[in-house]
């Protein structure tokens, strides 16, 4: 049972954000114990700012009184990077959610940080701009959790993650000041690159009051081919000769044996059983450029043996190619009590050699591990589902995922490439990182936040 | 005169570099005083290590010993970056010069820090894959330099500047640590942007020894026009037009009267005399694709009453069409003996208010500033020139751009797109960042560099 703040600290809140601003009650503190993981810690209180200002002024009073503060958005989280670890208050950032301007002209957005994905890009929709990094939970994920966690998405290998797109922050630091990086610019070399290293830190250096997005135009239109290989080593290669020809596909996707086989039991999919199914996408704004582009991503599946090799002769096809796709991230979550969801990346041309070691780790630990990835920038997601009641089950699955950090790195790799660090991956860091690194990376978060009140325990820090 | 390093600091240093690695001659001394702007100090001592170790033993030594290190490639810089001003060792890093990878599998190379921008783009045009951001002293500026000045170029709008394409660092800090930062992977979001913040420090804070770049394919086709306009906000009008519609030119680029009568009068060409000429270039695979975007573009010049539109018929035509933007960097250079290149920055919609201010600044202070730009990006490049010996032209020209960047700011504009803050820009920094941020930077400096070093006096930090 976590206790309770103190008298005088809880009226220091209220003054603050006032009584609707404010909560201590049980549901509340449940609510805000997790995100989308496994993880799960209660906080102290939460609070509900409307503006940069009582941002400001939570944390100078958190930085004071040592308390520890939790920004969060919609909580998609999958690695635990909103789990309040040593309480204290939960800011949930949900009220501060207008889109402040979208500016064509400017080619950028201005929005809060509680502004959810898929607002932004239905306000954007008519004017043919978007901000491509798109994060499977964009129903729900607000844009201030993907600043936070450096959100990508399907389109990273042609249109980058959300890093690419940030050009300015307005951020409250931990002792309350208010701090402005970056700016309007495209493109801008004036001093140190503090928007850059606000984004992806989760929280741990400061926390997002309003957001500057560049947008871009999306072009029209799209050609969509599927095929299935036999083997995942055909697959790797394939996509390895579409990686290194003149074209990059807009998306390319991944799903292997036991998604397809899940798909077709659970969500009324009839895919060929394989040993994998690829997706590709390729865009532009005339028939000839995407056809073109679509023709080299099939030749390349037909050069290295694939099967059922079909090409979407509409839009509405496209589609019904896709739903498999789309279906997949829900499916996997309903097969049992517990998934984690991991996030390994590693460099494109060895995609096939973590493909066959995520089949080995499976089978030496006796999890059953269901991957799709987006091989366009060599991020995996290995889904290890179990009975996370059973001590067992939950161990093999954590030994084997720490196998599966230790091959991504040993490839070359990384531990996470959109998901973040958070708790999950927080005692790995010095796998992928060598000490200097970790050195400087704990010398940041100590200027940035020397009482370590913001979101401490995170990211191995 | 700047006197000589002490004997035993000398010797000290021998031991690292050896005597073909240490020069102490007055000859090397003026070489290595400064870059391409106006700003020069000699420094004590010149070193050439041959790798990383080389470095982080100088580093190493220079911190005990409180002896500024100014770490430079090719000193093409136009803001001082590179000038001694404290003195001490200059670091040039020509003699790291390897090409040490092209892996296309995995769309990255991996290079020191020495190579030249030119020797890189020699060894992919086989492949038809690039790295996008080209200085136009691409011919001589190292890679080194260009990610210590975030380097920019003509294809930033559709294609990004350097700090896009960086995937990883080795670093050697102050203290003598090597550091690896970021991975060979397309993304990750595994800890602090520590490769982000590396980019654009100006050797502030490390000396960058290993690079690990990103390259893209580039689209073989390419189509190409031209129009005059007779009135600059015209000329911002049809940009402003070009970038809120679904494409994005590869290259758009602007001269202003002053350029084209500099051409005109010096270079040999015979440009319709005009308040500015726009070049625009669209690229794709098919015909069709770059054909649909270049006739966007001359429609959005139409619409806004440009002259002379010309769309090029053959890629020598086009040529031809690039020959004035190509000669005008050297031409204006050539007009007297000093140039201010300038390089303000600011949102897309105020293009035309800055080209209207600029030209109001040249005449209030009687100073020639020819202006050319990167407009896709909003870059813009007044050049101020001037006979840099007589002390009331170089007061007119400093005062003329304070009011240029004065007006950048104002307008929600950077001091610098591309070129970096150096010396040249140090003391307005505090015009364009608050308060917080200009310490927060001061503190990562202070964090990287605790006894300031590593090019000291720089930034403004």
């Amino acid at each position: 049972m976590t206790p309770g703040l103190g008298h005088k600290l809880k009226e220091a809140l209220l003054a603050i954000v006032g009584p609707e601003g404010f909560s201590e009650a049980l549901i509340d503190m449940v609510s805000y114990s997790g995100d989308a993981s496994e993880h799960s810690h209660r906080p102290q209180a939460a609070v509900w700012p409307r503006n940069a200002q009582e941002v400001a002024a939570i944390l100078s009073l958190a930085n004071q009184e040592r308390l520890p503060v939790v920004p969060r958005g919609a909580g998609t989280g999958l690695a635990g990077a909103v789990v309040p670890v040593r309480g204290g208050l939960v800011m949930d950032l949900a009220r501060m959610n207008r889109i402040r301007e979208i500016s064509l002209a400017d080619r950028l957005v201005v929005v809060e940080p509680g502004v959810v994905f898929a607002q932004l890009q239905t306000a954007l929709a008519p004017s043919g701009f978007s901000f491509p990094p798109d994060p499977a939970s964009g129903k729900v994920a607000t844009l201030g959790g993907n600043v936070a966690t450096n959100a990508g998405g399907l389109q990273g290998a042609k249109y980058g993650v959300t890093r690419d797109y940030v050009l300015g922050l307005e951020v409250a630091l931990a002792d309350g000041s208010l701090m402005r990086t970056g700016s309007r610019c495209m493109k801008s070399v004036s001093g140190y690159d503090l928007t850059g290293l606000m984004v992806g830190s989760e929280g741990t250096l400061g926390v997002v009051t309003e957001i500057t997005l560049k947008v871009v135009p999306k072009p029209p239109l799209s050609a969509t081919a599927s095929a299935s290989f036999g083997d995942l080593r055909q697959a790797g290669d394939a996509i390895r000769q579409i990686m290194s020809s003149r074209f990059t596909p807009s998306v390319l996707e991944i799903l292997d044996a036991e998604c397809i086989k899940v798909l077709n039991r659970h969500a009324g999919q009839s895919l060929p059983e394989a040993a994998a199914m690829v997706l590709a996408e390729a865009d532009g704004y005339t028939e000839q450029e995407t056809d073109l582009q679509i023709r080299q991503i099939t030749q390349a599946f037909a050069e290295n043996d694939a099967q059922n090799i079909a090409l979407a002769q509409s839009p509405e096809e496209a589609q019904q190619f896709w739903a498999a796709r789309k279906a997949i991230g829900g499916t996997l979550f309903s097969l049992n009590n517990t998934m984690l969801a991991e996030d390994v990346t590693v460099p494109l041309s060895k995609v096939t050699d973590m493909l066959v070691g995520i089949g080995e780790t499976a089978r030496r630990n006796g999890v059953l591990i269901a991957t799709l990835g987006h091989l366009g920038d060599g991020n995996l997601h290995p889904n290890l589902i179990i009975d996370g009641r059973d001590p067992d089950q939950l161990a093999r699955a954590h030994r084997a995922a720490a196998e599966l950090f230790a091959l991504a790195v040993e490839l070359g790799g990384t531990l996470t490439g959109e998901h973040g660090i958070g708790l999950a991956k927080a005692s790995f860091m010095p796998l992928e990182h060598d000490e200097t690194a970790m050195r400087m990376m704990r010398q940041i978060k100590r200027t940035f936040d020397p009482h370590d009140i913001l979101n401490p325990g995170k990211m191995g820090l």
